[in-house]
């Protein structure tokens, strides 16, 4: 089966800054079929500090379990990825496979093995042949660049069922240029036997590690953690951000809150990139709940309408079916005052106050609803809290990449 | 679009078995199209015992919020239903086309308003023309029999999106006998704008009021409670159970545990009935969950596989891709003993403490799944308890159904 880019992909990929200290190589090692590029190193001159969020999955990957083992050390030295296979539920033999990867990048990078990051996507519960990997090592290890092509190779290089490479880049000039750069992977929040999200953020800047990682898990929770393409949740799933030492050592001081704002701006990109790919999407609907009285709240109506199937087929035929929508709110179990209830497509009111809209604002939702990205608009109208939430339609097309996956 | 009749449908039906107390009407009023009956009124020669158990929704129906304020009254002397029209959401005039009905029929059948339930299935948010069904209140009144064909067209009324009536009797020798009857609609746990679930139990046994509850409860938890076609919750979801008295006041005294053991077998098979007319599905799964620490959990496991849209599009392709199994278990949110884990299709063992299969069971399973009907099981391997959960698989069916509903 061939699957076609998606409507989606960037017509122009944005210019990559590079970021001194941080190097890439790329190769084919046989994961992936058809000589494609599927092992990724990426190698830092110095010792770099590392924040991690990652899969709530409690049948996680083996690199999930080793990274999360090693996190508390905050620094990194190398990461690996490789696409083809996610070591995930082989057994006594995934663990095995991982530690000699992980032996063997130790013994020729001499750094330490709690620096050393893996993260691997694609089939679950196939044994991962580790040998194609470490034969590939030292070759990775001559081949480091600081170019912008092998930065756009690597992205592409650890895309499984995504239909374009996911890379995105800003620089902000203060004192001296601070710049962010991510590469990422996903498809859907997850197709577990060939997509999982995976997300490496890249900056020069110093962050403060104590302040930082609950504002960092606050950006996660509204640009990764507010995506769903089908609601299932990867075993593989993960964000890692890395500011990066150069060989003097030395990082862009910035102002904390410029950094903050900047990440959660290419973390919004990148995350809208993973769900306009999601498996046979034709729409791309972001949906704010407005007027709760929890964030929470508003998380969950947006997530219970995100998910429902009948509501995302409701959006792939162009249909202003509101009683899904409705039908979809009420069951988040959040407390709902149906007469106080909204929704707007657009800039055109559907609902009011919980009561029925004119059939010529239907005609114009209708009209709207053609359209390739949507904008929703839920208002709970019992509070000031808000949540957006992004998600793409359900065709036909998900059926068959899912039902005909194996044939 | 025409749809064609589920292969599930019953090759044959059961042959009801007659409660003397109870009579039933049927007609058309115009709520569906093409003459299509779709009002039926049941009346009781005297005022029976009534249980019910309706929707979580938050956005609930009408008629809903109506029973709701009438069950702990405890009595029935009316049923209307009415299906082309859930009357949800219909802001004001909802509630009042609701109590016009009711006034209706209070005055003509001279029966208290709280002995009188309505259930609405159909559109949501398409105001109710009450005056449609409360101009064919005196037909039906005078139209009531207690006869087998009867039975069956009230059973057809009922439906929307349902591809076959779903009707289901059984009937016990004891001292006298004892016959339980049930008619319901569904097809999926929901598709809001033109299908809910609505299940009417009928008995001529007398039930203890007081235990009663809580056994119906739980019988409604594992039988229709258990189902899933699409995750998604109705609005307007009842089971109603009589318990009727006829003309003498007499009914059939019988053995408590008898009675709930014989309304469990009636209200499994009337839920497999509607998930097996699930929209477009084209398989049935029965998935077992075992070894579960607390039912709940095992529950929780069930419904994480039984919703996923991964797991129900492999089905649909028979693809025993166990790695969309694993997924859909790590994100159920139940703590999982990885090298515990066994999963079984049929007789099948895919899966055993957490090691793989051998490939020639693969092969065995691969042909097991192009069966019609499946049965998994999944040992989780850390306790005793455990929960079955029924669904269907997912097909381009089901997307057509709802992305084409209204075009």
């Amino acid at each position: 089966m061939s699957i076609k880019i998606s409507p989606f992909a960037p017509q122009k990929m944005k210019k990559i800054n590079l970021i001194d200290g941080v190097n890439v190589s790329i190769t084919h090692c046989g994961l992936k079929k058809n000589n494609k590029d599927d092992l990724v190193l990426i190698k830092f001159d110095k010792p770099s500090d590392i924040e991690g969020v990652f899969t709530n999955s409690k049948t996680p990957g083996e690199p999930i379990i080793w990274n999360k083992s090693i996190i508390k050390h905050g620094k990194v030295s190398a990461i690996l990825i490789n696409s083809g296979n996610a070591n995930v539920f082989n057994g006594k033999s995934g663990r095995k496979s991982l530690i000699n990867i992980v032996s063997s990048l130790e013994k020729i990078l001499k750094v330490p093995r709690n620096e050393i990051y893996i993260a691997s996507t694609g089939v679950i519960g196939v044994p991962l042949d580790e040998k194609k990997i470490i034969k590939k090592i030292p070759y990775l290890i001559s081949n480091l660049k600081n170019d912008r092509d092998s930065w756009f190779l690597a992205a592409k290089a650890i895309m499984t069922t995504d239909t374009y490479p996911k890379i995105y880049s800003e620089a902000i000039k203060e004192k001296a240029s601070m710049v962010i750069n991510c590469i990422a992977k996903g498809s859907g929040m997850i197709a577990p036997n060939m997509a999982t999200m995976l997300a490496f953020i890249f900056t020069n800047a110093e962050f403060k590690k104590k302040k930082f990682k609950k504002n960092f898990l606050d950006i996660v929770n509204k640009t990764f953690n507010s995506i769903t393409v089908d609601g299932d949740t990867s075993t593989s799933d993960m964000v890692l951000f890395i500011s990066v030492k150069n060989k003097s050592e030395s990082s862009v001081s910035t102002n904390q809150k410029k950094l903050l704002l900047t990440l959660q701006n290419v973390m919004t990109e990148i995350s809208e990139y993973i769900v306009k790919d999601g498996e046979g999407a034709s729409k791309f609907i972001k949906i704010s709940v407005e007027g709760a009285k929890k964030e929470l709240d508003a998380k969950k109506v947006g997530y219970s309408v995100a998910n429902s199937p009948l509501f995302k087929t409701a959006m792939a035929g162009s249909d202003a079916n509101w009683g899904r929508i409705v039908m979809a709110v009420g069951k988040s179990g959040v407390d709902i005052d149906t007469k106080k209830l909204s929704i707007k497509f657009g800039k055109f009111t559907l609902l009011k106050n919980g009561e029925k809209f004119s059939s010529s604002n239907l005609k114009n939702i209708d009209k709207y609803l053609k359209k390739r990205e949507i904008e929703m608009t839920i208002n709970l109208g019992v509070g000031k809290k808000c949540w957006i939430i992004k998600t793409c339609d359900f065709t036909k097309k998900y059926i068959s990449i899912n039902t005909d996956y194996r044939s």
